[in-house]
């Protein structure tokens, strides 16, 4: 039951696709031979069918969005009390960057973590995309190995747009709060890149003190949860999948394992910055790939 | 002895990535206890430590770059000959954009085959990563689900960076081609994403044009390489690893599993362009994830 309870959205776009599916099955015979110069028929005349895939049960695996192979059970077991201590002044700028960013955003949200959660998930897929498209054009302008740093980076992305597309389930944008999205995308996407681009080792140390503040948040959840002000609904059908967790978990196990995702981002970053602060490049260290 | 032939740059980058760990090791436990306030110290202090990797037979991985679970077989039955007939006039321009763009190409590389590919490689890693970005910031302002598009795109990227690891082991690029890969970089990159930006179909059916050009290419390659003109040297070790060759196989079996890669993207990039042609967001189609 927990698996329908919020999937309606979901159920919709499945619809949708099972109609552009067919449309390609139906013209399959019908562009049998010609160039492929119909616009209804060439989606089956290109010959490219998605794989069949299955869950390990056999039945058939429903997300477009993710794999069986990219679900994983999140490590729990990491610490979420460690910080980073700022050493340096732009250690410093870093972590008063973060904590004035803070500001705004309490006052905005206030004790609504369900709608927070969602809103800021969009902004925390942004620097593992930017730094991996801008390590990517730098291997291929420079002939370089990566050292797994761009999968590092864009699976980061990846797992914070699951994080969105979780948290989206149990809370619904208004339409003014996609217009915000909408702007502070644009700012900060733009911010993320120059910083990058001039300070790698401060853009990453900003990631790491930003996921230090995600914990902060999730925490903050979880106590409102437990206060019963925020009520613990079932966890949305993609959530108990991509974390392969059991079908009667709740929100306020979802919470516990995207918390967990972020302490592991929050090491990842800190450690991408420490290597810069060693005066190696990224490439230099194998990437914790997989690091969940 | 043919994975060592080539290999002198890796040997020399795994060296230094040695150095960086038993620093990082040696810290281990002199940062024990304090609080990761020192500079060289810190990497292990965030204990992000990269997963110890085997091949099938028990032997270490040797990559960073890509893991045994990104490798596979290519299918080298794949239509060669497939190619789009233009119907639409965007169809056309498209068209015309490529075949224009060849022109200066074969004028520049004349027979050199193995550097053509090594220089265009760098640019053909360029639309997988900006295409793949743009949906993934779209899906994060929208709160929409990507089907699996984000990912095929990126796996595209990926997937011709790794062409690029291989041909520059065949073929290392001289400083002035470095210069020009600076330039095309920059000058593509805003272009494609442009396009991208104004019409993703016109923007995929270019890709789309562009690897049937590339197959046409590759093709000359393999020409050359049987009439002896250029040499068939053994193949570089990435290749034999990433591809599955055979650890005989040669330069000619690498041009082959790399052609047979571009008639892929060829029909994931006319398949959504196609999509779009249909008046589909590419979400609404299941994506083509793992089609090599
Ligand atoms: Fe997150
Ligand atoms: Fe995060
Ligand atoms: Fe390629
Ligand atoms: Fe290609």
């Amino acid at each position: 039951a927990s698996t329908l309870a919020l999937g309606d959205k979901k159920v919709e776009d499945e619809e949708e696709v099972k109609a552009v599916k067919s449309g390609a099955a139906g013209g399959a015979t019908a562009a049998a031979g010609d160039g492929g110069n119909g616009n209804k028929e060439v989606v089956s005349y290109w010959g490219v069918e998605p794989p069949k895939v299955t869950k390990e049960d056999g039945s058939e695996w429903s997300w477009n969005c993710f794999r069986p192979w990219e679900t994983y059970k999140a490590d729990l077991t990491i610490d979420l009390e460690k910080k980073h201590v700022p050493v340096t002044f732009l250690d410093k700028f870093a972590l008063w960057t973060v904590k004035t960013l803070r500001w705004p955003t309490d006052l905005f949200f206030q004790r609504r973590y369900g709608c927070r959660a969602m809103m800021l998930e969009t902004v925390a897929a942004v620097p593992g995309m930017v730094g991996g498209m801008l390590l990517h054009c730098k291997s291929l302008r420079r002939f370089e190995h990566s050292g797994g740093w761009i999968k590092a980076l864009l699976e980061e992305a990846e797992n914070e747009r699951m994080h969105l597309m979780t948290f989206m389930e149990v809370s619904k944008p208004r339409w003014y709060e996609r217009a915000l999205v909408f702007a502070v995308q644009g700012v900060f996407f733009n911010a993320y890149f120059l910083t990058y681009i001039l300070s790698p080792k401060l853009a990453h140390r900003i990631v790491g003190y930003l996921e230090e503040e995600a914990i902060h948040s999730y925490t903050e959840f979880l106590k409102e949860l437990d206060k019963g002000t925020i009520e613990n609904v079932p966890a949305p059908a993609i959530a108990i999948d991509y974390w392969r967790m059991p079908p009667d978990s709740t929100l306020r196990d979802v919470v516990m394992v995207v918390r967990a995702d972020e302490a592991h981002h929050r090491d990842v970053n800190h450690f991408a910055s420490d290597i810069h602060y060693q005066g190696h490049e990224l490439r230099k260290a194998p990437a914790p790939l997989g690091y969940h």
